[in-house]
């Protein structure tokens, strides 16, 4: 049977990146309070090909996949990328999990339990001297209240939901518990999925009491990230989706150097 | 060359709808103030198939579609659908066209104009006895302010953007605009494009004068199309994503019966 | 403290569903094969509000699921149920579990085994007599091959992924994977996330001798659909993303009346 | 009335994006063969922020995009970004306009005419030293025909839809039409609203002899944009929804350096 993809390249140009994208796959992930958790992933897997290649084999980015266990860790998730390149003959190999993720939240008054989720996605990038750079991504979700609108309004202020959105390249150990937090402490207060009476009422003042723009969320988040030791680069975006219009605020800083970490 | 479509079923089963979805088209579609407005839809064309052809015939739904003005009036509209049914040798032909349509509105205080964006779906079914029956849905963003956390906050109480969505059957002359206008006045207020400093201080007080639970807010749109002349079955839809958590508040509210109209 | 939502409805109608939406939540549902598998819901739920009562008291339904073990079979599901209704005082509880399924596939030829996702729905109602209606919907991608292109073609005939959505009211023990199975059989050809060489040549050879109009695929699965002893309604659909075009090919079959069933 | 937004900024850092997002907006677009075309746009306008500086003034962004006349040229394009960055007293302002682009195609042995339909995004950036940096990106739906199945299968291959996206920074005035032209160009076959028992017979053969995996797709397109005299920079990212799998073969190429061009 012929190998149609081993032919030679009709326009001899080098791919950055080709492979799959969009397979769904089940995870056990890292959770820090209760060791791991199952998730399901959405799933990228690529590698570079040279320009003298016409094609890559798109079946064994698949193979290497079913064959992972689905444990995600630093180890496994470094192999994972090292099979990918060995078996695809690549230099380079490129892999994104993206997935939810649940946190436990205690409501601030009655210390009710919840489930919270925030998506995540987890990528990573080996190339042909097995640097690895890694990125984590959260999206948390947190309220806004209208620092103008408290200020000009005789009653009230106008609130609504934010998205916090922090990618980040780090080194060693990150928790996605720690990220969440950064997230949630940027606004003017966390959202929750379980409230009671008194809770409801705890959150609205606090809320008030700590009026944000999207400008001071932003900033709030980059100041947190911009001291972290296992961060090498972020970029902070902040949707807040106004109530008083359809259309959302946005802001977002990225960092400007990498710098030098212990 | 052979008509692979006029064979006879392999399995002789009636099909209720069978066309092309998705396509996309401009319009022109009717503006109470303007007499026109031009927008784009996404457009759905079905009829029935009798449970002894094979097939129908795809690419007659395209031609019809391109063959139209794009003017979207109550004669075209009926007319279309004329031609569908007579085009696919059908018994019933159902279209529907999905399209933004913009309505101006003027802040409360400055009166200064902006356009706001509303999503509308015409839907139509036409019979063989040419019984036309209509429906028109908007979805209308508005803002909720909670009572319940107005009445136990000693200072604010959350609020956020809030989707109402009214889908009606209809006969005669129904504008955009009344609908829309209904949806607005239902809940706590209207959001708009653009606010000044001195409307966005009356949008929050009014909103805070007028806290609404999305119960509210479906039983007031209930209430507005339940009297409506015009309309002969609806369905209003609330969903409030509330800012305090990652989780909407849902209501809804069908009409019970087809009540005899003049 | 005021419970707000205790006071008299300002507007006496009753609202047909009131609750949360979107709620996400860790399940454990069951597998044919293997028992049981981890999965992420999307969840609603609902209940009826009389006329009566300003509100429903939404932070009770979180607190409902908040306490589910999240092993989702028969008896914990109509508990769950029953829970919502009592808690919130109501008539009707309405409750819906979105979440993707893994069915494990094996390659026609190298027998080489992988994940596949379904989107599935359970839903549920329970009245006040205690009767419980339960709707479950799958979402199988399968693979379409057009009849009336190979007929017209000297050589070749466009092929494409199609969705075949099947929705139906049930009871007794139904097995996804029984939908599942019945959705892939209508089409010209399942679809694998892992063929090898040989498994891709049979795949296409398979798909070619089998070429499906969307009015196949929907008859084909509406057949068998028809004749099963725990189906008491059902609704197909098919939507077939057309390779030589930028819309979709569609059509659905809903099954006529309520058949007595042993 | 205070002006909360000049306040001095809790934390003194730069932000680099700031503004609103997905405000909905009619526009009049350049059409190289009827002179302009109405379509719709979903508009971010953005401004970077000092340090010093606690918020900016988003009322402002809104009322330069209600002031504009909607016609989309040159000199209106840098026009409303000069606005926007002296309205808000700001070094660099950004724009973004992304809508659906219509396009008639003639179907290829009947020359029968119908519009397709293509998402557009035009961005701009426009610093303190009035340089202007323009990007287009243009999606273009396709077909491919996958290579390895045709060369391994006694009888058919499989096909389907593959979508081309362009990204490129261009200088001087490069027409919507270009970009799809190329993309359409890159793939086994466009593809078409219309076509009837003749052309999809030709559309099919076509394809066939010109199969194409999706790294041949991006290599076309990117080696078509290498030479084109008013782009800069481009990236090229090929999505093909393969008719065998549930999930997508991915290609992209991004140009290396920005060439001196006439």
């Amino acid at each position: 049977v012929q190998d149609v993809q081993n032919n030679p390249a009709g326009i001899p140009l080098a791919i950055d990146r080709v492979g799959v994208k969009g397979l769904r796959y089940p995870l056990l992930v890292q959770d820090r309070d209760q060791g791991h958790q199952h998730t399901i992933a959405r799933v990228d897997l690529f590698v570079d090909l040279p320009a003298k290649f016409k094609g890559t084999h798109m079946s064994r980015f698949v193979e290497v996949l079913q064959d992972f266990s689905g444990i995600l860790d630093y180890p496994n998730f470094k192999n994972l990328l090292r099979e990918i390149r060995g078996r695809l003959q690549a230099r380079r190999a490129h892999l994104s999990f993206g997935f939810p993720y649940f946190m436990p939240q205690r409501a601030p008054i009655s210390a009710s339990r919840s489930l919270m989720d925030y998506e995540c996605t987890l990528n990573g990038e080996l190339d042909a001297h097995d640097n690895l750079r890694m990125y984590l991504r959260v999206k948390v979700p947190t309220m806004t209240v209208c620092p103008c609108s408290l200020a000009i309004a005789d009653n009230g202020a106008h609130s609504q939901r934010a998205l916090v959105s922090i990618n980040c390249r780090f080194h060693g150990m990150l928790w996605l518990e720690e990220l969440i937090e950064i997230g949630q402490a940027s606004a003017s207060c966390p959202v929750y999925s379980l409230l009671k009476r008194e809770d409801e009422k705890q959150v609205t003042e606090q809320a008030f009491d700590n009026a944000c723009f999207v400008e001071d969320v932003v900033r709030n988040a980059a100041n947190s990230l911009q001291g972290h030791k296992l961060i090498d680069w972020y970029l902070v975006e902040v949707e807040s989706f106004e109530s008083i219009h359809n259309h959302n605020a946005y802001a977002c800083i990225e960092s400007v150097a990498q710098r030098a970490k212990d």
